[in-house]
């Protein structure tokens, strides 16, 4: 199992404005790289928040939804299986599959985090500032992951910028 | 007048772990690059903590300070000024220097943001993640700076990564 975590951030590294806003402001070629690296993956990893906002493109995908809704895991279908990780262990879920896709938000990004599964990290820093709003991590404990830059790719004329890091 | 911020950050867009927290964590390539435009600037913009942890390499430069231990604001020195931003108009303390450099931490980048005063941004991104700490902005307004991405910069093996972006 590889984990990797796909974002988009604004300079300030906010993730959204608030729980329900979405990917309406970032960049169509973030957008087009996002589908392209969902299609070479096994299984995408969303929060419940996360997964509503994006139910269209997700919906033909494998994916395991993290959410409270259920005591422990519910296979919803074929290809949906939703997880409560404060309550059971979902990694065996994940294991079955070799490219997971971590697709966020933050407590799904931190779960990872806290979890040391964070085997890389392509993050698209779109070329604006919103001063406030969610974080792609929210942890509690003390942690000092450490990455290599591998590659970095600037996306477009006003300078969106995919960086793709590696946990070293 | 040119406001000129420089930020150092984490993959997660954090400045430091608390306050008090400086800059042991950047690398020293960051550091030789921050020495150099300081060395550019007519005056160095901080807040009160991080002019008391970096007092040393600021000590000998044009200094404003802001600070809530003044009522309005104080000539401490031919080269020192404090100032309080909350109760008294900071700006015409700079406009009598081309170059600004402001050097954080959240408030003051926070204050250069919310008054529209942010002509350019440069930012290093060191490879890891804290998971948790200060913020570049934080800010309660609804702001929505948009920026050009003018150059990008590797600064060592690992992949510290200076981005330099102008308010657009």
């Amino acid at each position: 199992m590889r984990c990797i975590a796909i974002a988009a951030v604004t300079i300030d590294g906010k993730i959204a404005l608030d729980a329900g806003h979405f990917s309406d402001w970032t960049s169509p070629e973030d957008k087009e790289f996002l589908h392209k690296m969902l299609d070479e993956s096994d299984v995408v990893v969303v929060g419940n928040n996360t997964y509503k906002t994006a139910i269209e493109p997700l919906s033909k995908r494998n994916c395991i939804v993290f959410t409270a809704s259920v005591r422990t895991s519910e296979h919803k279908s074929d290809i949906l299986t939703y997880c409560n990780p404060a309550s059971s262990d979902c990694i065996p879920l994940m294991e079955k599959y070799k490219k997971v896709a971590v697709l966020g938000g933050t407590q799904t990004y931190t779960y990872f985090l806290e979890n040391d599964l964070l085997d890389e990290l392509y993050l698209t820093i779109e070329p604006l500032v919103f001063g406030r709003g969610l974080n792609l991590f929210e942890s509690e404990k003390n942690i000092e992951a450490h990455f290599r830059l591998e590659s970095t790719k600037r996306l477009n004329g006003k300078g969106s910028l995919l960086l793709h890091y590696v946990r070293s």
